[in-house]
């Protein structure tokens, strides 16, 4: 663990510094136009406190309004943050661990094995060479499932980074009842915390290991709290058969029936969909995270990402752990759903650029209930980072869009603004009035 | 054009600063293990000239050898430099010009008219731009077919990169002799140039665009020179459904009746074949350039690697042109083959990270005929990359296999070196006695 902790304290020590939330003017920096596909205009973005209060023509300065650091845009492209859907923070410390295996013989013989031994140090270190990751590649808002939540948390809290946070639950073990246990007092210590950055939700696992009785006591305590559902749906063919051979049913209408969908919903990879599930998805206003590279490596499927978004669904898009994908590089995984539907499809007009930033973004925070967060916006929260266009593999410029989906990579990501705070950047240093 | 000059020039006068080769010796780097998924050992790697003189525990160092030069490799993992074999280096120009559009449509509106327009100074600046992001990128040789290829040779003579660079040839048009004719010149003017780094190949562009009579041409070319064949073969539906129309085969079989493969040969793409072409693939020694992200981009579909691997075909990654791509990341490129095969077979053991390594080095050399690159072996020409393995993605180390296929990205490149001088780097400001 010793590189682990090097680079982690290293970078917590960077954070203890960074700014607090003041007035900041970025100036004269590239803003992708509305309708995504016209040439890139340039204008200004002013934030005060943890709000956007102005970006190019919109929004209004007061008139004694003063910016207290203001910073030059010139090579810079100003985004909203990247939003990872879904994950599981601390699986980073099983990223290589264990790859180019058998699903089966990967979960049961390498992966719960490990994760039995974790401990909640191991947790809080996990999270943070996450946040890390996350930060860095220009994600400002994460959607975690795991243990020891209280210590992803922390981690989560003193980073600088928004997130929803769900204990995992699994019904079929001696955990059960504790996951439950842990679930309320998390919500009760933890719902709204780090000024509001934290958002707790119920973490049901999964179809296949959630019986009945089980869900209906998770819905329960959705009730009470108010809390959303975030859950694995449809992952694999397995799961499907699995679910089908118990109930008679599709894993979509297996939730449909215990209630699950009354409640604020987040279905991770619904690889495996009927037509009748899309239209429950879709009438239901329940969200979906799409996860094309873990999909992928473990050879679960493709996703019918082009139809849930035909019918209206809410699509974010997510790393899945690092332990099957390998990384958290929002940037790579928005290219990696262009490309894979465009081939799945057989045709090149599948999920256009502007269309894939927008799950990353602005449909990804919908998909998690965050209803000021993930757009330019006049009053929503200051979550921007700034891309530096000044690399040799984003020349010429005829089209940023297109090149944030296609041609970015995450190093890209210079400054990094969560909740109005100046969390990771060279821009720091390029503060001057 | 001025940013597009600005990089370029700035990227030039570093590049003439590059050290010469000299006796080099990397200390206690990690090494990539032969079999790929065992723990990466340390070891020290030396050069001499334009050569690797001693690998780890491989080789021998004569008693009295002494480094002019020595790095610290204690953070950098060594790996033999990645190789591109499929693109169009001056298409950085069009890099975002038009996406998301259906393939004629794109190719008619769009790219062919523009690149009607491009001029000699275009394509030389355009193919610097490639040069700059390849390089930083960890690509050490690529193969290219483009045209006004004089000036794309210049760039790659001035950059210190290894290139096999064919004049694209079309025999349908006004330009079809005019090519053959500067295809004649470009060989006897460019084959073996700079200290051997340039290797001259004959580009028919295409069955469909290269009739019959053409074709021979081409080939009575190649005979008179001993010049490798590197064409686009199968890459679309329509292609294969237009040779068959016109000649009742396959384009492979069209291909082989013609004799092309009597020659070395390069075939792109290779996306729709029968398991006769296959055959054929195999029984000739024709290599394959497999370019997943284009393929997907374009919606021209899935090409069979682990078909064709099965086989015993050599097949090595490219990116294609940056118009259809969009950029020219071989570490990304090898990540999309990994995970598009393992879900398009539905086997999460399809192309394991060893494997799809070994496509983008030293079977990419292979593909491309150069019998003395793409591995870290004692007498190889010293085409090496070192990886900076201190990012937050890359920890822990469980499998750095992995992690190049899986986790790494372009910018964890630090040190590049061809032909046994150091091109591009940090580890520049490491050097020490
Ligand atoms: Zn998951
Ligand atoms: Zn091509």
């Amino acid at each position: 663990m010793m590189y682990l902790s090097c680079v982690i304290i290293s970078w917590k020590v960077t954070a203890r510094e960074r700014v607090n939330n003041v007035k900041l003017l970025i100036k004269n920096c590239y803003l992708l136009p509305d309708d995504g596909d016209a040439a890139a205009a340039r204008g200004d973005l002013a934030i005060e406190g943890d709000r956007i209060l102005k970006v190019g023509d919109e929004g209004e300065l007061p008139r004694d309004w003063k910016a207290e650091r203001v910073m030059e845009g010139e090579d810079y492209l100003c985004l909203p943050g990247l939003i990872n859907c879904h994950t599981h923070a601390a699986m980073t410390l099983l990223r290589s661990y264990a790859d180019d295996l058998p699903l089966m013989y990967w979960l049961e013989k390498k992966i719960w094995p490990i994760e039995a031994r974790l401990t909640a140090d191991d947790v809080y270190w996990g999270t943070m060479l996450a946040l890390v990751e996350m930060i860095e590649s220009g994600t400002t808002t994460f959607s975690d499932m795991y243990f020891f939540m209280d210590r992803a948390a922390e981690a989560v809290e003193e980073s600088g980074m928004r997130a929803c946070l769900a204990r995992g639950l699994v019904g079929t073990g001696s955990e059960a009842e504790t996951g439950l246990e842990e679930s309320k007092e998390f919500l009760e210590k933890w719902q709204g915390a780090a000024k509001g950055r934290i958002s707790i939700w119920l973490g049901p696992h999964a179809p296949y290991t959630c019986p009945p009785d089980y869900l209906d006591k998770v819905l329960a305590l959705a009730q009470d709290y108010r809390a959303g559902i975030h859950i694995h749906v449809a992952e694999t063919k397995d799961e499907v058969e699995q679910i089908n051979k118990l109930y008679g049913k599709t894993p979509v209408e297996y939730l449909k029936e215990r209630g699950v969908f009354q409640f604020t919903t987040l279905a991770a990879h619904c690889v495996h969909l009927t037509a009748e599930d899309i239209s429950v998805l879709a009438e239901t206003g329940t969200g979906v995270a799409h996860n094309p590279e873990s999909n992928m490596k473990l050879a679960s499927g493709i996703a019918p990402v082009p139809q849930l978004l035909a019918a209206e669904v809410t699509v974010g898009i997510g790393t899945d752990g690092a332990a099957s994908n390998n990384n958290l590089d929002m940037l790579e995984e928005m290219r990696t759903a262009a490309l894979l539907h465009k081939v799945n499809q057989m045709d090149p007009l599948t999920l256009p650029a502007p269309q894939v930033l927008s799950m990353a973004t602005g449909d990804g925070a919908r998909a998690l209930g965050l209803e000021d967060v993930g757009l330019l916006k006049p009053g929503y929260k200051a979550d921007i980072i700034l891309v530096d266009l000044n690399q040799a593999h984003l020349y010429p410029r005829h089209n940023l869009t297109s090149h944030m989906v296609y041609a970015a990579q995450a190093s890209d990501v210079d400054t990094v603004i969560i909740d109005g705070r100046i969390v990771n950047g060279k821009a720091q240093s390029l503060d001057h009035r």
